[in-house]
């Protein structure tokens, strides 16, 4: 994996987002992209989605009012943390934003093949994810909500992909990996090609909102489109990526793979409470030392929840940043506030969950 | 491809069946296998079905009345030729003769990575080719006939499979191969593993009667059932090989890859008289010659066509070979013979497979 940068199937940390832009050829998020969207998320506005593929072509068909569609997905095999949270509500930004058909995929075959999890344990873990992402606010009404392991056209198309790329191509997107991972990258495919198949209306510009550690998925996907144009008339579908959220010790992106480190949308206030106060900060030694010469908020995983997630009104945010620097305010009582805005979040998100469990249950037993 | 003597994807021609004894640690079907079979069929009476993998297991459990079942499939890529029927025949004597519930599978994902068939066009293929099978006496009443396309159980646990077994594992019993075949092997096994599901009854030994080309399939299926051991109590799946019927030009195993050499189950009586008037045959140079020293059925495709498929009645066959090796018969006279068998079985197959049509449509389509 030296030469890879980054790992879709691991924990990624990037210490420089600009090498991006000329390893993997993203196109940075400009200011004249984000004028073209109305009301822009945080984010948006917050530079948190740094980078695309083809974002300005979606924008263009979704302005030329021509078929769109946005696609994402979940591997189910955990709760939800506040990573799977970032993608699911940049999804639901979407729809909601462009009025857009959602296709929302459970990665149950990855699950299978990288995490070893059987499709009937994941099952459980996919009705549970899915009841997060419609509390979080997706439109059951607007989205195909599937199993990979139940839709037969996705498999179909990995077989057909499958013969069109070679084992050295894979090896240079994904690094040396075992077979069963490079045959879940191919649904993978499936996955972001399904919303363009004649049965979902055909070709159409996809938005596959992200994190950057998934872009590996996206250059497959458009290496596939371009070898079977003869019988597919697809068109590269789009990406906005964004960083990475830490884990609450600083070390790495959240993921699943530590849950110690991990705030998951079911943590109990208590314990929601407990994990921000132990969390990575930017205070300086002692209190007479912040007071004097100031925090540092950029290096503080306590400023990134505010940023990222519970801290949505702008000015808030640049309070709680100008305090920091400022000298105005420790790290404990920052804790403390950001830790109430967390605990508010969690307590109507999980009231709102648990009436979706049903409706999550109904969508994926069809 | 130069180490491996089979080729379950080509067209192969096995100079020494006795090497595949030793090489592949095959076993023999012996007398002692055969008197426990109530009514051989002509494969088994003639030595064409003449290695095994567990037969004498799947013998023991059909005896002792335990769970059984028989499994065996086609690539709808083409007409039913005389190899094609020389499969579908063994499973439905094998139907017969034990009771048991046959397994039927239209491997159209392995058409389309291997032939690049689109799925749309190989379905109708595989309508004609189950019409066949129909037609030469499966009773659909006592087997489940599927495409792997539609069949999710088959396409997840290749996702599963895929995990157990790696890329050095493939070669060493596939050679180099296109990814795309990895992944169609890795559906076969699932195709033999399904009689084992829980819904189907769960672990039951299996018989595949299959051309011994296939057997890579066999030692990959048996090679997963000891890596999924925690997860599945399946027991090694049986198999019984058959040898190669060469083409009517002698050179090669009668493959659909080379159509020109192959008698199809839809050749009209004029067209399959014409074919076989033109077989390589056993004959000298000179009528006189033939007379004096006789011919040599061992070497002649015409002679094959009555072993393998048209004389039934083991006494017209050594009539046949007799009267070749005693110089009575002149090779005109014998193909002439063997044609009219010929045209007498293809008129009547002809006739009950336009009858079978519909069902074979209908049993497809659910």
């Amino acid at each position: 994996m030296a030469d890879n940068i980054i790992d879709p199937f691991g924990t990624s940390v990037v210490e420089d987002y600009s090498r991006l832009f000329s390893e993997l050829g993203l196109k940075p998020i400009t200011k004249e992209l984000l004028e073209r969207i109305r009301r822009p998320n945080l984010y948006l506005r917050r530079g948190i989605d740094f980078a695309h593929r083809d974002f300005d072509k979606f924008l263009a068909a979704a302005e030329a009012k021509k078929p769109i569609a946005i696609m994402s997905g979940i591997k189910p095999s955990n709760e939800f943390h506040l990573g799977s949270k970032m993608t699911a509500e940049k999804l639901i930004f979407f729809q909601k934003e462009f009025k857009a058909k959602v296709f929302y995929c459970i990665a149950d075959l990855e699950t299978l093949v990288d995490n070893q999890i059987p499709l009937e344990t994941s099952h459980q873990i996919a009705v549970n994810n899915v009841a997060d992402v419609l509390a979080l606010g997706l439109n059951p009404k607007r989205a195909f909500i599937y199993k990979q392991s139940a839709e037969k056209r996705v498999t179909n198309m990995a077989y057909l992909f499958s013969r069109k790329i070679t084992l050295n191509h894979l090896q240079s997107l994904y690094g040396e990996r075992p077979l069963g991972l490079y045959f879940a990258a191919f649904a993978q495919c499936g996955d972001i090609l399904l919303p363009q198949l004649k049965e979902f209306g055909g070709p159409k510009n996809v938005l596959v909102p992200i994190g950057v550690d998934q872009d590996s998925h996206m250059r497959l996907a458009r290496d596939v489109v371009d070898r079977v144009k003869e019988q597919f008339a697809f068109i590269p579908p789009s990406s906005i990526y964004h960083k990475f959220f830490r884990a609450l010790d600083g070390e790495a992106k959240m993921s699943k793979r530590n849950p110690m480190s991990v705030l998951l949308l079911n943590d109990t206030p208590e314990l929601a409470e407990k994990k921000i106060k132990c969390c990575v900060d930017g205070g300086r030694k002692t209190a007479e030392e912040q007071r004097r010469i100031g925090g540092e908020a950029e290096k503080c995983v306590n400023y990134e929840l505010a940023k990222f997630h519970f801290a949505d009104d702008d000015k808030v945010l640049k309070k709680i940043y100008d305090e920091c620097y400022g000298g105005k305010r420790l790290c404990g009582e920052c804790k403390a506030e950001v830790a109430k805005m967390a605990v508010k979040f969690l307590k109507k998100h999980q009231q709102k969950k648990a009436k979706m469990v049903k409706t999550a249950e109904k969508i994926l037993s069809d």
